[in-house]
């Protein structure tokens, strides 16, 4: 592959007078298909991010990304116990210092067993560690009380987000050039999570992992509860994360998917769709493997551990709480008790002269109330239009993870927006 | 999202009879371009694997798996310097620890200030954390004697195989619904390229990146020489990743691409497909910011980083020296100097009844030999033919990363085989 002469002629017959890829000869489909996959909300906080660096004059002086549940970088600390573990895994000098509990050495030691050459280093096969893959079906085995999970049905992945597009990407049938994809007609189940996780990954992307997590287990209790046909023949499919919760480990990128009663033949092509990527990160997969074997009440790290998790689970719960509380003294703001851990739901009344103007604009009306309101307060929330509302009411929805001190302002700032946006078109 | 009555019914109503999702009904651009995308080889080693697993007996008792370069499956020791500075930024705890040199507290705490909430358990940027980007962009100029790169052409990604696919995707233009995709007509680089990575992508993945990684520098340097209107308009895309050389740390899938006169509009574009993912996992991008701004000499781990880096490069040249001699010794195989750090890809004289056989199976000779070669020795090998070699010559490609005690006898082994394969056929 060396530089020949050949190859010098090869490019100057391409003449390079312009550019050879452009949005004409592009991939169509990703200009197409993928615009669906970026809320404008977001592509437009991006663009007021880079013009506040550029020093462009804003009413305010950050954008808040209330849109997206990132724990971590709103403060939340980090687990103790994961993160001595994956130390020690991948620095396993660290096995032999005083500072680090047993049992966080010993499934260090269990982990770095099951790796090739006993290193985080090495790739694992395409669908996961196996060790770990056993590890969530135990899990799952737990949750379902009872119900038998299948290591085999059970692939990591880069996030959760990576096992939906896989899962979504077996689900679209794409016809003819202009055809951006068309989910083929499943039952309602998957269909509705497919539809909606591809909605989610339009604007806040992860966080319906969290909603659906426990959803989706549910499901398949219920369906096994069923009996067949529905035990033996509905597919699903459940995803699950270390980036919600507790844990909040978003940039380690480590999640799953359990599919169940999938056609063997489509579950083939499922595996080798994952292959083509080689392997999730390891050190996610890793994380997640603490998150599914936590430390048992017999063990020194369980006092720390439940301890931290616990102070997470309620703070969060202040805030869900703190969130409701003030929204609800809102006039013209109902919100309902926090549903999932991380993420409200507010319902908006938008007055009649606002909707007849995003109507104008083209825009669904709570898209033009959560624009308004990032280009007026920087606060980045997601419309409620793409999670299917109820005809004539209008929603947003935002995360409630910032610290308690930037959120009592952030939810009275939003409120006020809300109370003048409504003058202004009453 | 509760599970209500109507939903029931909706389940009721597709009736249940049989899968709803199977090969008919799947995505059909999954059946097809993928397939392209995991060769046969690679299917039959893990099938093979499996069997070993289930007690069925065969001529070998383990799958050796000589197509892929995974250096620390192989034993290859991680490099200290890196290590403890990735464990510094899981559990900065550390940074208080006697037993971290300096140096790796401070890169550790730099990157740590670039994180969100000052931890990598908060999603990066899509296109990764700026300070890395940076990092790498000084790199590259250090590389090119100073041609300047631009960080805002530099992606971080998931591995280079998922900044490949990326650009793949971009330039793959869909048509009907059974065409698989078709590649633009772009320079013969990127091309060349391009269509290298996808073949790579089938049977070996990502030491495509190893090979052309410092080919693509030159490229540009090359390039940028030869004045306007290459430097100017020649679109070129280069990737890395922290799996090759030294580092051989594939499990965190740490790599980038940096495009240089890409269309402003298609890099917006690639922008786009890139945050459909999120962020690539941050223990990566810890990884290749060591890879690309290593301890300088002044540095209390100069010596040490120095001394492993060499160790390993070391013994990769006396692999790719005993692999060379080797072969060469064999009648009917032929073995140039390695290139390349990881792989070796020798030709062999295949006789004419065994390329008669292969044609009357369908196969490629050298994939004949391969298939051949895999079933009776567990030895997984990746036939020549996927890399465009000289009409009427066979190769197989092979890494030579196995311990120096395991690397001869599977070298004879693989000799042996050719030399009884080539009587058998005689």
């Amino acid at each position: 592959m060396a530089l020949r002469a050949g190859d010098h002629s090869q490019v100057a017959m391409n003449g390079l007078k312009e550019k050879v890829l452009t949005l004409d000869t592009m991939n169509p489909c990703v200009r197409r298909v993928e615009y669906a996959v970026r809320g404008p909300i977001v592509l437009r906080a991006l663009e007021l991010e880079q013009e506040l660096r550029q020093g462009v004059k804003k009413p305010f002086t950050e954008v808040i990304r209330a849109n997206i549940g990132d724990a971590q970088a709103m403060g939340q600390k980090p687990i103790t116990f994961l993160r001595q573990v994956l130390a020690l895994c991948v620095h396993p000098d660290l096995l032999n210092s005083p500072n680090f509990p047993e049992d966080a050495k010993r499934k260090a030691e269990r982990i770095l067993q099951a790796c090739g050459g006993h290193s985080l280093g090495a790739y694992s096969v395409s669908s996961g560690i196996q060790l770990i893959r056993e590890d969530v079906a135990s899990y799952i085995e737990r949750r379902d009380g009872g119900i038998p999970a299948d290591p085999n049905n059970i692939y990591l992945s880069t996030g959760a987000s990576d096992a939906i597009l896989t899962v979504l990407k077996l689900l679209v049938a794409g016809e003819g050039p202009t055809r951006t994809g068309v989910l083929i007609p499943i039952p309602q189940y998957p269909l509705y999570s497919a539809a909606l996780a591809e909605l989610n990954a339009v604007q806040v992307y992860q966080d319906n992992v969290y909603a659906e997590g426990s959803q989706f287990h549910s499901f398949k209790k219920v369906l096994t509860e069923m009996g067949p046909p529905y035990a033996t023949q509905q597919e699903l499919a459940s995803f699950h994360s270390v980036s919600k919760g507790y844990m909040g480990e978003c940039g380690f990128r480590g999640g799953y998917v359990e599919v169940v009663n999938l056609d063997a033949a489509v579950q083939q092509q499922m595996q080798k769709l994952l292959s083509v990527r080689l392997c999730p990160p390891v050190p996610g997969q890793v994380l997640l493997s603490m998150v599914v074997s936590p430390p048992a009440p017999s063990d020194p790290s369980f006092a720390q551990f439940q301890a931290e998790r616990q102070a997470v689970l309620a703070e969060l719960a202040a805030k869900a709480k703190l969130t409701e509380q003030v929204f609800n003294e809102a006039p013209g703001i109902r919100c309902n008790p926090v549903q999932g851990a991380m993420y409200s739901f507010p319902r908006v009344q938008l007055p009649p002269r606002a909707v007849q103007r995003a109507q104008e604009l083209g825009l669904a009306p709570d898209m033009f109330f959560c624009m308004r309101l990032l280009e007026e307060t920087g606060i980045c929330v997601v419309p409620g239009s793409g999670f299917g509302q109820r005809e004539g009411t209008y929603h947003f929805r935002m995360t409630i993870l910032p610290p308690m001190e930037k959120l009592r302002p952030l939810l009275e700032k939003l409120s006020q927006f809300h109370a003048k946006f409504t003058r202004e078109y009453s």
